[in-house]
């Protein structure tokens, strides 16, 4: 069977069992990433736009589809900020990737490293902390990304989660009971009138992890499909693994898991509201919710440990 | 170690690690149903409550305690109801279980059964039809313990739901993006002013199905831990792996899900408020949010089928 809409080889079959050819599944996908946009408002005309790179298929993919968009329309910018975390073997590698793929599409890209603004490298903290990787990582990339983005004078943040990251997060905070978590979760989130916290856009909020990964390897980007080593440790893999399994015998399992999770999500909203006013640490003047943000607190903890 | 208010041999250890011997747990267990009991309001002064009964563990159990609680109290009444669907070498046993049981604990049984009622047994439907059992048996099951439920003018239907069923159907649900299948959960479920449709509450609601097996295991009632031979094939029972699964690495999981979920619930039950508004069916008088009530339109189209 051909391509539903012309006689060319299929390279990919939809839930739906429609298929589509390389040149119809890029339309398809870019089409997808217009309409998430529009549905969710999430770009506005002015807009200054940084995207989150890693130098990976999600953040190149978005980088790209948004740095033409930006290119056709004239609407807003686009720059492109990475955190190098220095996870040696894989960031190294990752960065060097998405230097190329900036140079070539001669988008502006500035570089934050954990060692420079921090003091360490995430493989030194690693070292010290007892805590799982990608619970440090979490915070100081969220940390990282929000002080980036301002620096560059940005007011929205756009990352490349795709509808397997967002499945992964709604089941994980389910599966450790917390709403005020998946309160912040949704295509577009961060406060209106909140100057410090960089709203942040997720255009490939109803593409999967695979659309997003063949869409990649189509374009035939300069990178390299590889994970970061951290990954399998942590809760979110496990998470990932029994989604993939309902998924394989139940397809569109992921899709209802968003759609359900957005059905319900203004509800969300509104009843932890309250969260939504953000304060400034008072060591480094970042949003938080506390009188010092999660990340001064963690690098306190490792600096202390370091003393010992 | 002990049991943590004895000296006896532990048969039991909670999530948080408490160990507990034979009769604390059993004290604990008794004392959960009665504090759910109270604290999602499931019984009133005079409730004329029957207990769907299907001979098993769970069933079995409430229909224990809430009988003992009636005989204490005088403030309700218990009967029980046992729906027959004819399956052969699981519910003729299960059947001649709950007949002793209520014998021996002076409780009324009331017993109906698919052939005299539908025309057919489970058996025989399976035979013909080609939906999944667990498909065919939901839907006739909940019309008969209506039905039967109001010919013994109860007002109200308690069955053996547990926490590990409620976190299954929120899952389920969520992964077939069926929000409003879901505002009809929760430990009491119904509308105060529609008489057509008697109220059911689950007073197991936060005790695990590894609990309530450990309970009737050492209240040693007369029952067999046998399983339904067509449980294996539905999709309830991939929900049940996964979530065992999560459970077994990270416990405490199936409480998460199913107090996440309370949190929501009065939100979900607002949205889809719309629903409540049952009518009755005009070929049988149940109620039906349809014209035809489901157990009609199914029972309608096995007899088509058995026509051709």
């Amino acid at each position: 069977m051909p391509c539903k809409n012309c006689q060319e080889k299929p390279v990919f079959i939809q839930i739906s069992n429609v298929k589509l050819c390389k040149s119809h599944f890029i339309r398809y996908f870019e089409k997808k990433v217009l309409y998430t946009i529009k549905k969710f408002n999430l770009i506005q005309k002015n807009d200054k736009i940084v995207t989150a790179l890693s130098g990976g298929k999600d953040s190149t993919t978005i980088l790209y589809i948004l740095n033409e968009l930006s290119k056709k329309t004239r609407r807003f910018t686009i720059s492109a900020l990475l955190i190098d975390e220095g996870i040696r073997n894989y960031r190294d590698k990752t960065k060097e990737d998405a230097i190329s793929f900036c140079s070539q599409y001669a988008i502006p890209l500035e570089i934050i490293t954990y060692k420079k603004e921090l003091g360490f490298t995430l493989d030194e903290m690693l070292k010290i902390s007892k805590q799982k990787p990608c619970s440090i990582c979490g915070v100081f990339r969220r940390y990282l990304l929000n002080k980036g983005a301002r620096k560059l004078k940005a007011n929205k943040l756009a990352t490349g989660h795709n509808l397997d990251d967002e499945a992964q997060s709604i089941l994980m905070n389910q599966f450790r009971r917390n709403n005020e978590t998946s309160a912040r979760l949704g295509p577009i989130t961060g406060i209106l009138d909140n100057k410090n916290f960089i709203r942040r856009i997720k255009p490939l909020y109803l593409l999967t992890e695979k659309e997003t990964a063949i869409y990649a390897f189509l374009k035939n980007f300069p990178i390299q499909f590889t994970e970061c080593p951290n990954a399998k440790q942590g809760y979110r893999n496990d998470v990932r693994n029994i989604l993939n399994q309902m998924e394989a015998k139940y397809p569109g399992t992921k899709h209802s898991i968003v759609n359900t999770f957005l059905e319900n999500l203004s509800n969300l909203k509104e009843h932890y509201s309250h969260q939504s006013s953000l304060s400034s640490c008072k060591k480094c003047g970042e949003p938080t919710s506390k009188e010092v943000c999660q990340a001064c607190t963690l690098l306190e903890e490792i600096k202390s440990i370091l003393k010992k």
